[in-house]
């Protein structure tokens, strides 16, 4: 699993892993250690930090149109044929996984459109922030970001009805082998754009962690929530830093 | 099926129309009405016209490719999110539709890149001129222009092996139903949009015929190639018309 530098943060990033646990309630000034009351803090579990699965899975369809809608756009201006059958390919396995997710949030009679309506003005503006600059970086956000949502999804609705099937859904292949041959393909060709696309990879890490963060309630009440959500920031970056290094870009 | 106005065509499409059957041979001047020769006449078929699957397969699933990327980008710049979900899922059938064709050329054993490739240029020219000036004119073309198409090239595949099957494939739904709603619920609301459709469609036929021409060889060799090629091209109108008129324009 590797992870060589998953525990060590760069400073803006450990200020976003910081809010994403201990945001608004004052919590980094509290006292650390609460946890001579065992029997509570066993009690304490992601879900009980996501009350509701509507919104989640909202968030979460939502964005999968998004990444559908970024790899279409990227389908459309592809260099090659090759790579706009590839990035067509992947776009329609992404809408796949919209689909199902709605077919989820439909399944539990809740309106899907209504559930995404709540996410679309935050998750609009996430997509501008993580558009990149030209084809490549356009590869490289949808790749890292899908990857890094996917991961976290993934494990938040692992707690919901029907968890271990919707967690499916959301951890399928979206195409990425395709995107990571496409991208080692240009970085082979042009050694400045695998710098570029280490510091985009890095850049983009903090968005991702916020609006993935904005389905969990604010405040979590510390220390309980940390304890849970530490573990799995954790492994969330080692997850990236593993794309990063599959790409030859330093993490 | 009606057609009210499909043997009356304007006369710029008219000119398409002969163009469509006797471009290049200076066939407007030869005396008509060989047909008395049955036997010859009934030897003609559409897969005379036809010689090479694999070109017309690599354009047919160029241009659903094409149609896949107009629904996509009218699915990012919907107005709604019902309007959004409901493009994202025609995209979706268009590109299971352009796969579906792409799996036909693998089972020929032909390089479906190549077989795209020749298409490429005269494709991508003709969906920049029908690109609409807004959003509905938009829809407007991927209705119109799609449901022309794959009128043509369901019957043009008919006739190869396994046409039934392809002849399926390019027939299948591709969200029309979806695209109709939201013409017509923009329509209601703007009467002048009606005016203006209609004028749109009427101007999209002859580039779209052109295009679909172009997988025919040329020339045709006229009286025989015509006899076939005339009733196909009424009947593509008279389905034009049809689709018009489900919008209530006049075509």
């Amino acid at each position: 699993m590797g992870g060589k530098s998953a525990g060590v943060p760069h400073p803006k990033l450990a200020r976003v892993i910081a809010w994403f646990g201990r945001h608004g309630d004052g919590a980094e000034h509290r006292p650390r250690g609460r946890s001579r009351e065992p029997q509570r803090v066993e009690r304490v579990g992601l879900d009980d930090l996501t009350p509701d699965p509507i919104a989640v899975l909202g968030k979460a369809a939502y964005l999968q149109l998004g990444h559908f809608e970024a790899l279409s756009r990227a389908a459309s201006t592809a260099p090659t044929l090759e790579a706009k059958g590839e990035l067509s390919a992947a776009a329609g396995k992404v809408l796949a996984k919209h689909s199902a997710i709605v077919a989820e949030l439909d399944r539990r009679g809740a309106d899907s459109s209504a559930a995404m309506r709540g996410h679309t003005a935050d998750v609009d503006h996430y997509f501008e922030l993580i558009q990149g600059a030209d084809w490549y970086e356009e590869l490289a956000s949808i790749y890292f970001t899908s990857g890094l949502l996917d991961d976290f999804f993934g494990r938040i609705v692992g707690n919901f009805e029907g968890g271990e099937r919707i967690s499916g859904i959301i951890s399928a292949d979206a195409g990425s082998a395709a995107i990571v041959d496409l991208l080692a393909e240009g970085i082979a060709g042009d050694p400045r754009l695998g710098s570029r696309l280490a510091v985009w990879g890095r850049r983009l890490v903090g968005d991702t962690l916020l609006i993935a963060r904005s389905v969990l309630p604010h405040p979590i009440d510390p220390p309980k929530g940390e304890a849970r959500i530490e573990p799995v920031l954790t492994e969330l970056m080692a997850e990236h830093t593993r794309r990063m290094d599959r790409l030859g870009l330093t993490a």
